[in-house]
């Protein structure tokens, strides 16, 4: 069989499970997801045997100490995947939700109403964690998966597969054993072999870095929902309140910075900017910041006191449009709000923006005119996230504007069917 | 310049001018659009004119009579693109609907709106008129919109997409010309490097057969909403009521078959076949209907008397793929709803689908099981159509999972972005 053929046969019984899985009442949903979590925890062992052949040819590939750390998975860790197919058992069904109903002159009664996507093919890199938490939450929106994992971590993410798919059958018998699926070789060529699969395919969700987004975009046949990149922006207009600019700014950029939902450019109103940025600066020096300015923001900075020179420096171009997920940050001074709005759609990436002002004019015209997933007015873009949006999970933040858009739960991993309840009608 | 910068050109003006229609209140939309509609009508010899061009050219090129037909701007034809215009204004404005609102316990208030998805591309065939329907769906819904008709067309295009732009900026002083884009080649390369732009363009909507659709999807980078074909079922249930299945199934095949919510194959379970296939294969064969039969529906219409034979034929296995879109056929007889659905799945295209049947049981598991777009209970396939539902427009039907599915009105080309109102909440 060639690559293609072995995926193709992937594919098949990846749909062929879908259309089972999409009869599945919620309550059998929840009984194997409980099962599942159960057996992860007493199969503990098995995947940590597992995880240590990985974890060992890892160590001889010359993996770095993070990458291991990534791939690792302590008793915290298999703890916190079983944690985790509870909590998806313990939210709300997303299929059936009645979304629109209309009755038609004629008596014909439209309703609108959610359903699984199909079949979702996840592409993530080392974390073998992700392979319960993506797989839980496709299967509990009804959606069959097909993992792709990284290379180094494929004996982890095929015992916790196997694992939680022994669980399944023998809690619910006739569970389709083909709803969650691992790719069973590490050759490189089947991702675009699985991705040109669109009678099979629904749906790809890479997660990962931005190259490896842009290699399955490029790749793709099949839709591909996309988060390339997190380079979110907070602007601090002249009639901010400073010490809450100043509060949500810090937040923005320090409370977690390896993250997407991070600041990576400050903004600031130029009639504030002198004394606005003196005072963020000395605040975010403590968590060693390294600031790269534009040429006012660094003349601002270079005469404010008690500040470390070489932490100052001039950004250059590629600066603003780059994710450090680092303690650096971008500034700029801008004049008004049109400028500010104007650098976010030159240099933004559409995923979370702010903006700090009392004037709610001005406010509600960078909510209008930002075209990013999340636009924030007084408050913190760390907040774009599944579980502080109330979604109770997340499997991504997606920056597309067509399917999902910014967070990721389990309404956004359904799409919809129109039933049509007629008493003959036939169109004249 | 190279056709991909060329296009980056285009991409970037349409980009550009997709964040100024999204600040147009519905007013000026509405103001613009009836004043397209009136330059329209007054312009008809200008169109008629650039028309005759495209008709000479196409002519010469030796295009059949029904090429030439769909590419001729009669009067009629520019009257019906000047109505189209004005209904248009007539309808809401599918921008800034309040999608779902949450305020979360940090008292950060979340709310979901439509916003327009930004630039889309639409790739049609010869129609000129399309020109003016989708560019003014596209406009109402604050959407940037380039357009690449058929070469043969590409006079006409030209012509009405510039008397429309010319009635906007003279009815909205500062209308961004740009909103409204002809590719200005013929070139056939011009589609991929139009559609590698994923800086640029949101979203691409290919209007005509399979094969062009397929050639999109393939060379594409950004999302398309996809429409590959309408092989349309209707299955006749043990429990229906025959005269109720004669007139729906009479209906869906013959009142307009060249139409992609026309049925290609009736499913007959076979307890009713032997009564119920001569009666509609009497009714169809007084419109000339050509049956593609399976073994035993063949047989049936064998022993049928007062039926031309040379009507019917045995079908193959491709002809149950096939959307004819002309009195032609197939049928075939199922033991059950179950036989039925796993039929449609794996010959249909997810488009429409219906059942007849006085059992609601069984009428829910093919609604349920049924993976189309639309499923209909009791009711024609010919009702899967954006007047039909409603939605006062239409701008095309998705067989596609992510973003729209089914008929798309102007709600259908919105996305939405999340807005946060805080008063200072940061991330803990």
């Amino acid at each position: 069989m060639t690559l293609l053929e072995q995926m193709a046969v992937l594919g098949q019984k990846a749909k062929a499970a879908s259309r089972s899985l999409a009869q599945l009442s919620t309550a059998d949903k929840n009984r194997v997801l409980l099962a599942m979590a159960d057996a992860i925890e007493a199969s503990r062992p098995a995947i940590q045997g597992a995880n240590a052949i990985d974890m060992e040819n890892g160590a001889k590939a010359g993996l770095s100490a993070a990458m291991l750390d990534r791939l690792n998975l302590n008793d915290k860790r298999v703890a916190a995947m079983a944690t985790g197919l509870r909590e998806v058992a313990a939210l709300p069904d997303p299929t059936g939700k009645l979304l629109d109903e209309r009755v038609r002159p004629n008596g014909l009664k439209l309703r609108k109403v959610s359903v699984p996507i199909g079949v979702i093919v996840i592409i993530y890199e080392s974390r073998p964690n992700v392979t319960a938490d993506a797989a839980s939450l496709c299967f509990k929106s009804g959606n069959a998966t097909i993992l792709r994992g990284g290379k180094e971590a494929i004996y982890s993410n095929q015992a916790i597969a196997r694992i939680m798919l022994d669980a399944a059958v023998k809690a619910l018998p006739g569970f389709p054993v083909d709803a969650i699926q691992v790719v069973p070789t590490t050759d490189r060529e089947a991702i675009p072999a699985l991705l040109s699969l669109t009678q099979y395919v629904d749906l790809c969700m890479p997660r990962g870095g931005e190259s490896l987004i842009r290699a399955v975009t490029e790749c793709s046949k099949v839709p591909v929902i996309k988060h390339y990149k997190g380079v979110c922006h907070t602007y601090v207009d002249r009639e901010a309140d400073l010490k809450m600019a100043e509060e949500i700014a810090f937040n923005a950029k320090c409370q977690r910075p390896a993250v997407c939902n991070a600041m990576e450019t400050l903004l600031v109103d130029s009639p504030v900017a002198a004394k606005f940025l003196p005072k963020i600066a000395a605040t975010m020096a403590t968590h060693g910041v390294e600031f790269r300015c534009d040429e006012i923001s660094e003349s601002i900075l270079a005469a404010a006191p008690g500040l470390d020179r070489s932490m100052v420096k001039r950004a250059c171009d590629t600066d603003f449009f780059t994710e450090y997920n680092d303690y650096i940050l971008n500034l700029r001074v801008v004049d008004g709000v049109g400028e500010a709005i104007d650098h976010i759609a030159t240099y933004g990436s559409a995923h979370s923006d702010a903006i700090v002002t009392r004037n709610e004019a001005t406010a509600q015209r960078f909510l209008a005119e930002v075209d990013s997933a999340t636009v924030y007015w007084n408050a913190s873009t760390r907040f774009t996230d599944g579980g502080e949006f109330g979604m109770g999970a997340e499997i991504g933040i997606s920056t597309d504007k067509i399917g999902a858009r910014g967070p990721m739960g389990l309404d956004e991993l359904t799409s919809y069917k129109w039933i049509g309840l007629g008493n003959g009608q036939i169109r004249g």
